[in-house]
């Protein structure tokens, strides 16, 4: 397939922008990257692989991603702690006109206070992104397909 | 050196399919990144940077590389496990017609059931690729110098 | 923002060589990707995100680089070690005709003698580049913005 060189480049300003969002902030603004009608899941591998739905995030709109960001900032009870995502080897699996399908690996790295950095979970991102009227790309499903299956209880911020 | 925008991604793409094979799958298809004939290594950083040979894998063709996904699938006992690479800084360093020069970093992440991921090894690939009579990169030789002067028994998938 | 292609590969392929240059060497090469009068800091995000100026390290010219890479290279006492850079989600802020505003998300893994590796450091670099009079594209400003509380006593080496 040949590589379509400024998708492949949206593409990845589009993942960076995901990254810095959620590592940097503001994460009110992390909904945005999504499609009002979108789907998001974080979801262990095992049961990707074997067609299992069970997540333990679902997001089925923009709307319960607003939420899910209100819940972590405003009720959830945690340790405060920062974490840093590195996203590599983003590939276009298929391309329509409006369904790209892309791929990518994550790497989510957290750091608490008074601790050395450690990693929290890695896995691929097997998503689906779309084209905006105005011409910005928007995701419309992510699946953050997690290669744990110890269940991280500190999974408390979006992958 | 002026960068060749087109060879750039397409290279990017390799080390992309490359780190996809060998994390999700199908692990069978991973030889077919290479030449018939080439030259895989695996070979700690202290051993490269003093010029001596003595690697931990060897393959010098690709029926070789089958042989060794054959024996990592069928032969090798060890427990089940998930490896997650992050192949970054892809860059070329020397561009003839038929020899491209590639370095990149890799760190391969490994994933025990009931265990937070480790890092199995990080380290450095230093390529050629060349181009097939049907336009595709394949490896002609890669060399996977890893920083760990400790090697890990559990070094059983490549890297 | 529309991505400017060429810019955009231009930029990982400095940060490429600034990886390669820490990790792979020769270091002595490293504050050549500076601007003569230049700023590096290495700095806490906690103080970064509170507009306290305490960095680590400070370096405020070429110069000052090169006589840092010395003292790491002849006069610290320290253990010998590999480090390993990850780059990722390079990504262009702002971009004026002599200024162009980068960030980027970097990860130090640490590979110490019949040690597995360890992750170092994670964060954000944000960074000022500018184009020289030859073309080449240098860094003006170097923030590494360090997500961890705690300050390693290993960082000896530049990050």
């Amino acid at each position: 397939m040949a590589i379509d060189v400024a998708l492949q480049l949206e593409l990845e300003n589009l993942y960076s922008r995901y990254a810095s969002l959620l590592d940097d902030g503001p994460l009110r603004d992390w909904p945005d990257l999504f499609a009002q009608e979108c789907l998001y899941l974080v979801i262990p591998r095992v049961n990707y692989d074997r067609g299992l739905p069970l997540a333990i995030i679902r997001c089925e709109s923009r709307g319960m991603l607003v939420d899910r960001v209100r819940a972590t900032q405003e009720t959830i009870m945690h340790e405060p702690r920062y974490l840093r995502h590195h996203i590599t080897n983003v590939r276009v699996v298929a391309a329509a006109a409006q369904r790209i399908e892309v791929t990518a690996h994550f790497s989510v790295i957290e750091v608490l206070p008074d601790e050395l950095p450690r990693i929290l979970c890695v896995g691929r991102y097997i998503d689906v992104v779309q084209r905006r009227n105005d011409g910005a790309l928007e995701f419309k499903e992510k699946r953050c397909v997690y290669d744990s299956v110890l269940v991280p209880n500190t999974i408390v911020y979006p992958v």
